[in-house]
């Protein structure tokens, strides 16, 4: 075993081989590499911090089940799902030996060469679980042994590596209609760790939702407010988003096919929600409504101060065999062309200049990163740009979007980083991923003439943890 | 005093760091670096060169007012432009005080780290006004009185500025009915410097122009000819480019929305221009009339030798708050997608083969780069490719530009820099910038085997200096 | 002549300046430099190696006028195709002098700097025709006598070179009529060198190519089926690939100006194919068509093994002058947006997770790399990623490719290279560019700590050979 290939992962990783600007980013690195990490916008389920003794069963239910950029990849290599132990809607057989799963994952390993998954997979091992060796088929079986033994571990409850990882906020996403009881769990317990909620009313408001007729019946019952008509609609909204405050929310979240954004009269809004309570709306009637309620939601937010979010451009479920066996959430989301400039006019002419207001974009559309978005951002006071969001959370799209982005934007329209996972462990190692990126990008400045050292520790630590705070409001909830 | 940070502004500046390729970029750029500017295409006002004591006012009044880069930014972070001094269309109060403006902007001057704006600006304080301190808060009042008094002597009259500069031709940019007194003027002083006029119909062609019906009678004015058919509208454009060319001008100049082309028949020309006249244009009507006039723009461009710049694609005026409230050019243009392809083919398959014919493309859309303008211009005769256009006029903007269109179009199909501002003091910066991007990307090529130093030395006077004069057919106009 | 420059060629061209990297790059690309081509797309004309004495004429004949990256360089300049001996479809005058067309090429080499074409020619006169001098003016007859004196010997037939190439299998491109009749006579020739056919039905299933109804007629004689029907249309097809199949083909081929599919039921296939027939099928019609032959030759692959390729995107003889004077593919293809995500999903949600079905999708919209093609490519097991294709076969283009597409799709999502070319003495050099710059991304990512030396190794043999035999099932039909 000794003279097995060891774990890949050398300190001056991600950055530029140069040696003056490889010297300057291992600086600018070390000064914020064990700043707190703030998580304002992701997936972690709030009941794995809810309950103290909450496990994470085995490697398989940690690292691949859950983890849709894990299991995409070795089905596009013809490995089906239920290979992996993905769970069938209709309940059908599914492997069940967890081992024999992990040394298919580990016998595949190598699809992830290159990849931000298998970046991060290695830091997580490496750093959260101690592993030493690479993941090969020969080592699978020992790493998994490793891997099950931590995690028996009190050290490895939820909340342990929560401190652990030093996680200064971590922000979740919640449907509109969620009664929050993790979260308020977390709250009685007395534990310290700041887990809040996220406002996530998409099930509500895009009325071509599948089972959206049921989701404004837990609307009705959830606000204690009989959802019949628009202004009722409008109120619980209103109601809800005050609930979500109340219980430590800081930011609402909303995604849509297109980034259409228009104001509907209250006749027409009242018309069209009329429709869909019969189940008569049309395609069209959902993308109205759509936008209509984005409009509705930026002034909640001027009136209740909540940052909105807006993560647009997804092609939900594109592959219907995999929806309708498995279905959502399942790696077959897959991006379409973006346009900003004249969705989001509307909503931008009407709030846009309001200093209250602060509207965070993001796209899976990179194209839209110099011609849109920066241009957007450098101008509207309320505009702030989130990171490179999903597939272009990796080093060559965090790399690109500083180059894509500051120069017309600034660092300074920027909302640092979230991580927006579901996979809890690999927090760590996807902000030290941005962390690292960000210091070589200012290291290549450095070395460009572009911006002095002063300037360049200042945006470190900018990029690294004071724009995320400040972005989303989360300095106002301390002391 | 002594200890306040300086400039930071190293003469190896925006070079790769790579020790090699930073030698041969500095050798190129050293042998073009004081080559004389050549400046086709720009924004400068005419007046400021008809009076040989033209004074540009304050330091807020030569940097800051009449600059939408740098108030834009400002503005995105909050700060109401009514405090910059920007002139209200109203005539409401703005803050007066340019001391306290210049304050601001020293405070905020960090947003513009990484930024063209502030590598422009620093460049400009230090090699332009001798500014040896960073500009900060702290050193803000002292930087003022610095420029003030510069700019109080009379080595920094514009005609000074011009000469020191080592300006060969400015080219500005004159509406059609533009009398061009200015530029008459500079010409009756017998003062050398070569200022030449630009003609750029889009007041009168673009029949949704706001007031264009007076555009059209200042130009029956101009010409003398009464504009009431279009027959007599086209004679009037012919009149007035003729009197542009003879007052100089090398080139007229287009914006649209989109890149459409397509031709009119004389009768749905004439029917068009009687509903424009008759306020009772449609939207479709507009964009037709626009796309018929790009392409009798270009017949006339073979008949009268005018090169032909075409600037497609900015949405202007996004943010209707700040238009309603201060007018055009304020930092709020946006750029949409925009498409070359199908929308030039008229227009090229008409003219494009005519050697006599030399259209400039211009965009702010970088994904045409690679997929439509470079194919475009490795293969018609006519087709030449702008340096790269607004937010791209970059150190990562013009990187992009020559790796996505010079493998395809070659650099003998671009048409060289032009520094597109109406901020004079910048131009130096602008083209300095340019000619290191430039040599720093051919010492990329040559480093890496690709071009050997005798084409690399070709290759730097090319972008540099050749290029332009030769696309803008400034070459003609000499000895 | 001993004065003159020479070739400039450095061993370690195209890669990185940075010494690490480049030892990391020059020692992977020496691993992977000698191995065999493998070919399996491409235009080489098969008649090239059907007699064996087959000679390529004068260095015009086989440089110059068969390749319109050559000449459209040269067309973009002013340079009339005439000039350039480009055949007329008229029959008119042209260039006869080869002397003459040579030096005008030579004298405009330098507008080729930086280019791929300018790359892969410098190769090619020094590797396949031992040039030593670099091609100039000056040079120019002196290399014309050079390379005229070497295609004379009998080491340079087709047939010679194909092995000192060596060359593992080479796939050709032929009409679905084409009766093979040389791929016959190279297989009964007894000559070992492996010369495949691909399928490539375009001019029979698109209703709406310029004489369609010919080629149906075509069809009919080739296959003995009266195609009189829609029906009898796909037994055709079905002939015709299960004949080339017989002569050796791997794979199918298809182009379109969009990827637009969907299914027709038979009934609207049979009355869109009985209005073609007449000459009454709308643009919608062929659209439609085009886009329903595309998922039944999707069924038809899952049945006979075909490998499909799908070039979709590039609008076609934009040069209507050009196109009517001389003919197609006369460097006036221009690419138009692409779009992936919807335009497939009824193909993909058929036949894409069916692990006998291999799509290998190709794209001249560079923007479709990170947004649709690796997210398509990263999820459905049959879909791969063809290399950059036409003018993105480049040092740069190959770079955006492996940076914007591994990073979703990883490396193995890809179908490896292929050279596209009907210039086949450039196709060692075309090989050697993508292996060099495979071998500096991978170096990229060792130097950066992101694949270790041993993963490095083996992804270099993957990426310069494996991946594209795995692809296209040229393991298969070996021994």
């Amino acid at each position: 075993m000794t003279n097995r290939p060891k774990v890949f992962l050398p300190d001056d990783r991600y950055f530029d081989p140069n040696p003056r600007q490889k010297e300057i980013a291992q600086h600018l690195y070390a000064m914020v590499a064990d700043l707190p990490l703030v998580c304002p916008h992701g997936h972690v389920d709030p009941r794995t911090f809810a309950d103290p003794d909450y496990s994470f069963g085995t490697p398989v239910d940690l690292l691949i089940i859950p983890d849709h950029y894990v299991f995409r990849m070795l089905y596009s290599q013809g490995i089906p799902l239920e290979q992996l132990s993905i769970p069938r809607l209709d309940g059908g057989p599914v492997e069940e030996d967890h081992r024999k799963i992990w040394q298919i994952f580990a016998d595949n390993f190598y699809l992830f060469r290159g990849t931000p998954t298998g970046m991060w997979l290695t830091h997580e091992l490496q750093s959260v679980f101690g592993v030493e060796d690479k993941l090969t088929g020969e080592s699978a079986q020992d790493i998994y042994d490793q891997i099950a033994g931590r995690l028996a571990s009190s050290e490895f409850r939820p909340r342990r590596l929560f401190e652990r990882f030093n996680i200064e906020a971590l922000c979740t996403t919640d449907v509109a209609t969620d009664p929050l009881d993790h979260h308020r769990a977390i709250r009685e317990s007395g534990w310290p760790g700041r887990v809040l909620p996220t406002f996530r009313p998409d099930a509500v408001v895009n009325v071509d939702t599948p089972g959206w007729r049921a989701n404004v019946e837990a609307l009705s019952e959830v606000t204690g407010i009989e959802v019949n008509s628009y202004r009722a609609f409008i109120q619980a909204i209103e109601n809800r988003r005050a609930y979500f405050k109340e219980m430590g929310a800081v930011a609402t979240d909303h995604a849509a096919l297109t980034a259409y954004t228009g104001e509907l009269s209250d006749r027409e809004a009242e018309a069209i929600f009329q429709r869909a309570l019969k189940g008569q709306a049309t395609a069209e009637d959902a993308t109205r409504f759509t936008g209509h309620m984005l409009m509705e939601n930026a002034r909640m937010s001027i009136e209740d101060g909540l940052v909105m979010q807006f993560h647009p451009g997804s092609y939900r479920n594109h592959n219907r065999f995999i929806f309708d066996r498995f279905g959502p959430d399942m790696g077959c989301d897959i991006p379409i062309q973006a346009e900003f400039t004249r969705n989001l006019r509307p909503l931008l002419n009407k709030y846009g200049n309001d200093g209250r207001f602060t509207l965070i974009l993001f796209t899976v559309d990179e194209t839209t990163y110099s011609r849109e978005l920066a241009p957007l951002a450098g101008h509207y006071p309320a505009v702030r740009l989130g990171p490179p969001w999903w597939f272009f959370d990796s080093l060559n799209g965090m790399t690109r979007y500083f180059e894509q982005i500051t120069e017309t934007a600034g660092l300074y329209n920027t909302a640092g980083f979230n991580d927006d996972t579901r996979a809890f462990p690999s927090i760590p190692a996807r902000h030290d991923l941005w962390r690292r990126a960000s210091a070589n990008w200012i290291a290549g400045l450095v070395v460009r003439g572009i911006v002095d050292m002063n300037d360049a520790e200042e945006m470190i630590h900018d990029a690294a943890y004071r724009l995320a705070k400040r972005a989303y409001k989360l300095e106002e909830g301390e002391g």
